[in-house]
């Protein structure tokens, strides 16, 4: 199996597996217990927030440990806002984010909030431009994604910070690093941004582990009430093995993200190079994007046909995102870029990782080239 | 080191910890995703489901999955509120329930929401009538634990059911099963009340996921938004790994259901037979109560010096529950029971698992006689 899925979720690493195991049996206790089986827990957990804090960077006290990435997302906005009632009731993010920003935004308006979804231009960006017109006295948050998940757009969040601050610097910024965090470095987001949301198991990490960084100062209301744990913002006992493998994965992320870079760009562009001249195919990701995210269309091609083909060759593709693929719809984020629906309809989603390799594009390639080659037949 | 701390976690069992290895090798796909990794994760969701469904029992389409306990009760609570507005705004449970259904009841105030927390009478358990009295037109949940956490007190899901059913039927009931479920039957819960919470980690499954029932035809709002996964109710990518773990364990529990019972109740009765005439103690948990929890004050010693000079004997307590020991106040549970404050002070929880043994316990009498032996001399 070739698995050109990296975006939808990642093979945990061996060694994180192996961490995984080890804890769940040899430090099973409940991090707020005050006897030894707890405080050793409870000293693995500090550990993995500094080791994780130290790979944003951050300081470790400014994560806070959830189950992933969508409930991140979901305390960053939800409780950024109910933290913060007087900073306004308007809310500015872009048509292409994840469902886990679109959805909660839009439950926000039964409670007199109001959403701007701003779209896309052809690089898969919000314009900067738009962005400066959106923000509005009563602008309390902006989110955007940091890598979008299904063309591999990246955002500045120099420039986005910049143009918060020039218009109304009371507002604050939510950057979505799901896809990013581990590939990209991250420095000007929590240098710069309020709040960030990150998860492991889209970095060779356990799937039920997230983060959400909020800076130091910034408040912020928990979306669960409980316990205590995670000083109030994030209340249930502590998955202390979990996070432990999250640590790991992010820091053999972050060691290997230069290499990852080229790694994943090399194989992109070996995919490319077999397809060229050989296919039928649109380019939808941006030039300049993450290169391991890599959105195709196949002109003529249903993506479900083509996901489900490629799958037939040993090949594991995604129609859009993962998150949203079992929904039969366009990708809202191709939507939002412009992309008319034939071609949005044809789109698949190629993402790797740095396992992937370069003999792998072109086997890819061949798989890509039989399946075209049955279609176009069939349909004659 | 002996464990009686199987209140506040349990050690997965070995078998658990195999099969979430394997699965995070294995089954790493992203169930949401359209391929075979994809569909091969969803289906290991979906056998899960219908093994704990078995277990409860319920149907496997009223199961929702969640990181856990506090976030099932959370989502029971506001979920069901935000789902019901004209059932009114008035909430009751107990001031012996655990902090996750007191601190979202005390949350929802500021959303206008009001909320009766009755106490508990001697024996650990909210008084019949004055349930019945606490029932208003406007009542629109009753949230109780099963058993409760620091006493072991079990409240009878058909007695509350025919209280509500004869004074106002509209009313729904949220049962907090995360200290039963696998330990008692919960039939009755699943037959009688619409909405119940598990967890998996107190049942020898692994931390970060436990489930909702949700009666069919009952409506909740989902805490979170994103992706459409759980129908909706949950969005976020599943957890595979720790949901199946999560089934297994549930099944072994449910396998030895009657055999824990008279396992924990033999290791409990050697504890007491021990102690009895050869210290000073108290016993506050009520004789009908579920017999894995213990909870017993030793006049003079204050709760946390008990469990720590425990400790230094090898033996791992806990001085009132996991989720509230790191703060410094007695247990409200002891207080909801009316427990006056100096005892209270000096209570400790002894929670036993199947896998406890007599010899254990009575390594534990010695272990106390010791503790209370030296904190005797040294406060002469």
């Amino acid at each position: 199996m070739i698995y050109f899925d990296n975006s939808a979720t990642t093979r945990p690493l061996d060694e994180v597996i192996a961490l995984v195991t080890e804890t769940m049996r040899d430090v099973f206790g409940n991090a707020s217990s005050l006897h030894a089986l707890g405080l050793d827990a409870e000293r693995k957990i500090k550990a993995a927030a500094q080791t994780i804090a130290g790979t944003l960077p951050c300081t470790p006290a400014s994560l806070v440990f959830t189950s992933g990435g969508t409930e991140s997302i979901n305390t960053a906005i939800r409780g950024y806002l109910e933290a913060n009632p007087r900073k306004g009731k308007h809310l500015i993010t872009s048509a292409g984010d994840h469902p886990a920003v679109r959805e909660p935004a839009r439950a926000l308006a039964s409670r007199g909030y109001e959403t701007t979804f701003l779209p896309l231009d052809s690089n898969g960006c919000v314009d900067p431009d738009r962005l400066a017109d959106a923000i509005r006295p009563d602008t309390a948050l902006i989110s955007l994604n940091h890598v979008n998940n299904e063309t591999g757009a990246i955002h500045d969040p120099e420039q986005i910070a910049s143009i918060r601050n020039r218009i109304r610097p009371e507002t604050a910024i939510h950057m979505d690093c799901v896809q990013s965090f581990g590939k990209l470095a991250t420095d000007t987001v929590t240098a710069r941004c309020e709040l960030a949301s990150i998860s492991a198991h889209k970095i060779h990490g356990p799937k039920g582990v997230g983060a959400l960084f909020v800076r130091p100062g910034v408040r912020i209301a928990p979306l669960l009430y409980g316990g205590g744990q995670q000083r109030g913002l994030r209340p249930g006992t502590e998955n202390t093995a979990l996070i432990e493998g999250f640590a790991l994965a992010a820091v053999r992320m972050a060691a290997s993200r230069e290499q990852n870079t080229v790694s994943v760009r090399r194989v992109r562009n070996a995919l490319l190079a077999g397809l060229e001249g050989r296919a039928d195919f649109r380019i939808l990701s941006p030039a300049d994007g993450y290169p391991g995210i890599l959105s195709i269309a196949f002109p003529g091609i249903p993506s479900e046909v083509m996901v489900h083909a490629m799958e037939r060759e040993g090949v594991c593709l995604s129609a859009g995102s993962a998150c949203s693929s079992r929904k039969k719809k366009n990708s809202p984020v191709l939507r939002a870029m412009g992309v008319d629906e034939a071609t949005a309809g044809c789109a698949v989603r190629f993402s790797f990782c740095m396992n992937n390799t370069v003999e792998e594009a072109e086997e890819a390639v061949q798989a890509t080239l039989r399946v075209l080659g049955r279609y176009v037949i069939r349909r004659k």
